[in-house]
């Protein structure tokens, strides 16, 4: 039996890829446009191309020096020698999936918006196909990766349950590592630009959004590929491996001295995995529109081919459960059905306090009316209050899945539940992540209809999918940041396991609260969010900044430029981005990485568990309030601008500006970062534990 | 030994107290000024006294219903028939504490102003004089509460030590609760008017503040005094005792089994207190400044006082342990030293980010270059950054004074030594917070000096002192939410002792953070200062607004207003303010205190012990991270007004006023109710232990 599931994991992985290629090849069969609309993506290509090639670079060196530090503790029999070549696999594949989603989304953006010039239905085929092509591409090359590496270290290897997964915990530290760095480098770039466009661009000199004469709008239209969709793809192919390799370990440390339970606890959320992708392909086939612009139609649409999906995992989890793992241990599926559902309840949630056909959001426009101050403290408020409803409903998820899993029973069993609801809320991420990475393909064809002066009901159509667009990205942020939290805890188990192997005293009933080594480890882990999301605000501004200056520079400069009769260098700014971007990513993740092991040193590995849980709770709260915050602000702008409250150039659309503008950091760069930075502080953790379990001061 | 002891601190405290009448005479020893200056000066003391009138009609209805059901709870024997008394008093000396405080500030503004007119020395007696008042009378009724509860537990009811604390912490509950009304009412109504008049007159009339001719202006005015004045008062009031009897409670559990040591370990943070009274006065003498209005010069007087009762305290404290605990447990000195040593260096954090003889808030005031956008998200990075060092700061002070107290050999004895660290920090509060307390007070008199036009020279000297006013408060926040984490830290001790009492197999190691009861608690707490935070910054949102188009409504139909030849109907700004700060202050208050019974009931006391851990941490994050933000915006606008970045009146000025008003509620309203927040759950927590004990669902 046990290589037969090893080949249905495998099939599924390629299936996916099948699937991902399949669909580029369609989008591809598109045509471009006019020679104008081709030169602009073509600059844009360009331009993402060279950045990646630049990130790429520089976090060559940092895995080459992790791969000797890793190799060196291997060396000194802290590691196991397979970690170092695990870690750098985690970080290629990650980096390979948002180079994939990039790639395409740049041959998509002109496609889109000449799909566009013929009709809404195909521009919506256009984008959703080039978004499934990322989305099937995450999910298809990290379940790849993970039954390769299965198949090594069983078959090859012939490694135990827990030798497997451990291995497998550092392959997820490298996705991660390699997902900070794009999302915080990509998120930097993306809001520095679009920040420096439109402080000088729209407010300064008096130009509409995506004008060709801004000099900034091409590294505008650049940040959406490198930041939302090559950060947002190494993210969640991260989200998504950690889920579930987090899941394996906590099987394996289930079902502890029976080695065939071990070997099924650890291969159902794999399996899982390869089900959800079939699930998803069927979904994506029900995917169509009509020809209205209406948001609700086009919400219908693409909802009835993610809930299609979610509805067939949610039934087909069933049997896979009851037949693998047997009947004494069926309950085990709720755990599956509450992730599932707690991934769809925060989603809802997030529409709610983000979009603007509810009272939040209205409510944020109207304090427009007294001005940006009233509105910057409206949209805080508003995200903080948001904050609650997915507390309440991750906490009512961790409870049914840890008690329904056998928690009262077996706090090991329990966990294993905790991991299951984080797999089956990722389960369909081929689709959500389709609906999800279609918006900046959809925002990208909207400057180029601008760009090239196409129809203005190219526009509007390009518009109405790029709004929808808004919509599904917060649906998605719901997803990420729940199996975040469920991750994580997933992953603090897995560390105290890994320090119960080398000291058998140490369980999960030892790390009390008001032990305070665990309490201060708390107090620095809740610390670490909040220096995070300051670090990457900090540098969004500093970066774009330099944009502006660069901006106004070529605006006084460049003769005839305002006029129409000179083109403004493009690839300045551009370059500029670029360079502040990769300058500032680096610090924000070697603290990532440096933190977990000073206090390690410090406090030991009680301070480390209450660093863990300290940092994913407030992460938690912080990226909720930091993305709703902004999606409230980008929706309560774009409110006004559809005619309310005094409309396009009144005082209040200012107003909302100002507002939507420091949104821009907090739901691109800092809000999402800190998902992936809760999950690698834990994989750091786990990677270092015999280090710091054997050099750490003694209180 | 016993009676002697408790005479010592019934002495402090009336030492205390006589302080504080003396220096209330001296203040009213001075004159008023000119007609103009008292009537001015009558209608703040007016509007201030018919607010709080107001705001205890409310409070008492509360604290009945409180009283009703504490007293059903002892009927049903689930309390001691002392607690409602208890809980009453509590509530009665912390609103006594802001009244006398409020009382005195109204007294002196216009003294303090006329007192100007001779010489800035004059006035700094005056302003620090009627400082003085309110912080002595803050821990002179502190500190006689105390020892009548004590005296009257121990030698009339005779309970033993454990009764005895038991009853003090409900005390401590009446006090916290009176202390959030008193501070989110006051908050509001403070930053509802001053927001409410600035963004009308200053903005939209263009008059300059605390013009005459602005309705909102009175208002403005009597907010100091009722938020910064009598807020800050029943603030510290229980923060003072909230320390000194979490301490007691400690003390008693350390030494369980031996009276004697008990009733020491129950004394010493009582007689400290009343040495830290004697200090203080002698500090006081040391307060005197020359004519020049230099900020150093001023801010050296003021510390002369305060560095010299600290080091006072720092030597006292030491035979003081030595004696009464004896030789073996002397090492608990060091907790006293580090607490004071803490709450120095947190202060000094504070100063570094928010002044602007510092790099943080300059650079700040840079960012008004870019517009208000930049300087918003320069601000948020930059409070949320400044939550590091003061976090390590706690970290080092926790762990110092947990071990170096026989932590490592006795869980009990370290706890005890936390709770003396937070006692040591507030010893010397009589003259911080006198110094703290003559802030406002400074800045009335700016205003009464305004409004009845004095010389200029008049308003330069009331202005240095406001400024210095300023940093006073600044380093008097660090005092508060230092103190504030190690006495919510101390009650989550008390609170476990109180299950273990009920239930011998429950100890400080039960509350893994792994047990999901308490990780979920864990969450849910974290959660309650975004929250609360949210909820008290839609507040003064609301109320601002509601002051807004009052004022509009009083330029327009008022003729001759502008003109000065009619007065503006200053009673009805009052009126609003009052109206809507009290409707909103109750929301807030109740979910402090219903949320704590609802997570005992639905997740036992494991899920309240992570609610308390919880909300200790991010409470203590976003209470930094929100004064510190408003605080440098406030003088990163102050910066741009003294003539940087194209000083008063420039754009860059418009920019840094729309952050100084989104930090408003920031740092005068949220940030500092949320210390009391995280001590008022903890103290409700206790109250409710035995129901929850009883009563909770069986996960």
């Amino acid at each position: 039996m046990e290589l037969y599931l090893v080949i249905a994991i495998f099939v599924g992985a390629l299936l996916a890829i099948a699937f991902a290629v399949i669909m580029a090849k369609r989008v591809l069969s598109f045509d471009e446009g006019t020679e104008k609309m081709k030169k602009i993506s073509a600059s844009i290509r360009s331009g993402a191309n060279a950045y990646l090639k630049r990130q790429y670079t520089i976090v060559l060196i940092f895995f080459a020096v992790m791969f000797v530090i890793l190799g060196g503790m291997a060396f000194a029999g802290l590691l196991t020698p397979y970690v170092p070549f695990a870690f750098v696999t985690g970080g290629f594949f990650s980096g390979l999936s948002g180079f994939v989603g990039m790639k395409i989304a740049t041959a998509a953006n002109a496609r889109t918006a000449n799909a566009c010039r013929t009709g809404l239905n195909k521009g919506l085929r256009v984008a959703f196909s080039a978004g499934s092509v990322m989305g099937f591409t995450v999910v298809g090359l990290g379940l790849l990766d993970i039954s390769i590496w299965f198949a090594l270290l069983k078959f090859v290897f012939n490694l135990d349950a827990s030798g497997i997964t451990s291995a497998m915990l550092t392959f997820g530290m490298g996705a991660s590592s390699m997902a900070l760095f794009a999302r915080v480098g990509g998120g930097i770039f993306t809001k520095a630009a679009d920040v420096g466009a439109d402080l000088v661009g729209k407010v300064e000199a008096g130009i509409p959004e995506d004008d060709p004469r801004n000099p900034a709008v091409i590294a505008d239209n650049v940040g959406d590929n490198v930041g939302d969709v090559a950060g947002m793809g190494a993210d969640l192919y991260e989200s998504y491996v950690g889920s579930v390799i987090s899941c394996a370990a906590l099987g394996v440390a289930a079902f502890s001295g029976n080695g065939d339970m071990q070997f099924k606890a650890m291969a159902i959320p794999m399996i899982m995995a390869a089900l959800g992708i079939l699930c998803s392909i069927i979904g994506t086939f029900f995917v169509r529109t009509g020809e209205k612009t209406e948001q609700k139609l086009l919400l219908k649409a693409l909802s009835r081919g993610t809930n299609l999906a979610a509805v067939l995992i949610a039934v087909a989890a069933f049997p896979l459960i009851w037949f693998i793992l047997g009947q004494e241990h069926w309950t085990l599926y709720w755990a599956v059905l509450a992730g599932l559902l707690a991934g769809v309840l925060i989603g809802k949630s997030t529409e709610y306090f983000t979009s603007d056909s509810y009272g939040p959001t209205k409510k944020l426009a109207s304090k427009s009316e007294t001005g940006s101050a009233t509105i910057i403290i409206g949209g805080l408020g508003l995200g903080m209050l948001s904050t609650a409803i997915p507390i309440v409903i991750v906490g009512i998820a961790v409870l049914t899945a840890f008690f329904v899993s056998g928690g009262a029973a077996s706090t090991n069993l329990g966990l294993y539940g905790i991991a299951l609801a984080a797999v089956g809320m990722l389960s369909t991420l081929g689709i959500t992540l389709a609906t999800d990475a279609y918006g900046p393909v959809a925002d990208n064809a909207g400057g180029i209809a601008e760009m090239s002066g196409l129809e203005p009901e190219v526009r509007e159509r390009t518009d109405a999918l790029d709004s929808l667009g808004n919509t599904t990205a917060a649906t998605g942020k719901g997803f990420a940041i729940g199996s975040a939290a469920l991750t994580a805890l997933a992953l603090i188990a897995s560390y105290i396991d890994k320090i119960h192997g080398m000291d058998e005293t140490v369980t999960y009933e030892s790390f009390s609260v008001m032990n305070p080594l665990v309490l201060i480890g708390l107090f620095i882990g809740a610390c670490l969010p909040f220096v995070f999301a300051a670090l990457t605000m900090d540098a969004v501004g500093r970066a774009a900044q330099s944009v502006v200056i660069e901006v106004r520079n070529q605006f006084k400069k460049i003769k005839g430029l305002m006029e129409g009769k000179a083109d403004p260098d493009y690839a300045k700014c551009v370059d500029m981005c670029s360079r502040s971007s990769l300058k500032e990513m680096i610090l924000p993740t070697v603290i990532a990485i440096v933190v977990p092991v000073i206090v390690g040193l410090v406090l030991g590995f009680y301070g480390v568990v209450g660093m863990l849980a300290g940092a994913t709770a407030s992460g938690f709260l912080l990226a909720i309030f930091m993305s709703n915050s902004g999606g409230a602000w980008d929706n309560a702008k774009k409110y006004i601008e559809a005619g309310n409250h005094g409309g396009k150039g009144s005082e209040q659309h200012k107003a909302a500006v100002v507002g939507d503008t420091v949104g821009d950091p907090f739901k691109d760069t800092s809000g999402p970062s800190i998902n992936i930075l809760i999950k690698l502080l834990s994989m750091v953790s786990i990677v270092f534990a015999a280090l710091i379990f054997n050099v750490h001061i003694q209180w």
